[in-house]
């Protein structure tokens, strides 16, 4: 597989790269970043994976993430990938909605159609992105981390839940936690998996949770004045769930902030030391 | 006068805001954002301009600059006004270019028609915008920095330059130093201003240096692999007149940094923590 350099910028010392492929997974040309901070001639580096939540591409975090500085102090690779397949005969929601379609493809592997043949981010994320990665950066796969905002939280979570041991640090901002309970969820996993509830299961991180999935530890901060906390994030239910399956975790409320990348930046210097600490220790 | 909140976020324990007002100075309403870190009530703070480059509004900055960690460690409030007046009757460069007319106001008062009528920005931002700010904000008008990016770094280095004793730091990342001296200063003085060149000298930091205006200090980061570097920012220029007139000044080129906010967020922590030492020193 072949990679494509969009762009290359100098940041705080190490190199904020935007690349290109041709995905086998979605059948799509695909865009991605990577920030590779300064290191050693040689070295191999611990990777996070962020995913990204509605309407974004692999731009949103890397123009507003706030993540060079903390990454290259504690040496990680940051790779930020699209959040779903684009191009000539990607099909969209017939309506254009901002939740289903180009921009929302919750990291699943659709099964109904039309989606079926290039939603498949799931695929492309837990398998054919890490090969890329390995065989073109300076990356230690034995050190990943994942973390994503809203639907990217999801996709962190349920990630990380179904592929136990192979990040050793998972974390989210604002993640819809259970995407079987929220209309954004219902949308996405009816209209990608079909009406089946069965099939649902194992792209939920409270049911994952609930039937065994574990996690050595999982960190999340959601804002307290987040417009979607209500209807859709619903942070209480992982909570709960966490509670009941003596699942560890530390889940935060944080006041006053929203949804934003304003709440994001905020978090991200922490979150990036509390990932370098288990990618690391 | 008053202001109208167009957006506030938490950030940072502080808010970032973004405002709109109509402006006496252009004729026209415009935008600028305002961040306030945490701070005590009843307490007044440093305030820092931020002046943008070609093509930007208040946004660019807000959404890409990595200013607000810094300024909520060092409690100081961070403006970024827009580049030009906006809306409609104002006009534009005839054929629509970047480096002149909207998005490029340069910070002159122009004399020219039909430019003299809105664009007004030395007076917006040397008089009205900081009295909006004195009225309406936590502001310790006694207690100003300025600095700006490429046609804003030729804004802040002339503001200041031109008021001696009110701002008591100046820095800029890639700053068009001598507008008289490169393409993109020429088209705009003279457009702005006409064809005399006796008119330009007040609107060029060399030429305001050269004829015995000084600063206390002076901090400038220049991108060594800037692509604007030899034929519009002529760094050297600054570098010779400084030496020559015994300004003090630290004007340093950084290997492999380019023209971009990834160039300019990588040392915005460190020019703020210098305006900091000037404004709480």
């Amino acid at each position: 597989m072949t990679i494509e350099t969009v762009s290359t910028n100098r940041a705080f010392g190490g190199v904020q790269g935007v690349y290109r492929h041709h995905s086998t997974a979605t059948g799509t040309n695909m865009t991605f970043s990577v920030y590779v901070p300064p290191h050693d001639e040689g070295a191999k580096l611990p990777v996070v994976w962020y995913l990204s939540g509605l309407t974004c591409t692999h731009a949103n975090v890397t123009e507003k993430g706030e993540y060079r500085r903390a990454c290259a102090e504690h040496g990680l690779i940051f790779v930020a990938p699209d959040t779903s397949p684009r191009g000539d005969g990607v099909p969209d929601d017939p309506e254009g909605a901002y939740d289903f379609g180009l921009g929302a493809g919750f990291y699943v592997n659709a099964l109904a159609e039309p989606w079926a043949e290039h939603y498949r981010m799931r695929g492309y994320i837990e398998s054919e992105l890490p090969q890329l990665l390995a065989d073109n950066f300076p990356a230690d796969m034995s050190a990943q981390g994942i973390m994503g905002h809203s639907m990217g939280g999801h996709g962190a979570l349920t990630i990380s839940l179904r592929n136990p041991g192979r990040y050793k640090a998972t974390s989210a901002f604002a993640p819809i936690v259970s995407p079987i309970n929220c209309p954004w969820g219902q949308k996405a996993l009816g209209g990608y998996l079909g009406v089946d509830r069965s099939l649902w299961a194992e792209y939920d991180a409270c049911a994952l949770i609930e039937s065994g999935a574990r996690l050595p530890d999982l960190l999340v901060d959601q804002g307290a004045a987040d417009n979607f906390l209500d209807e859709q994030l619903k942070t209480h239910l992982l909570e709960e769930v966490c509670t009941r399956a003596a699942q560890k975790a530390t889940i935060r409320m944080q006041p006053g902030y929203d949804h934003s990348y304003y709440f994001i930046s905020t978090f991200m210097a922490e979150h990036l030391r509390w990932q370098a600490e288990r990618l690391r220790g």
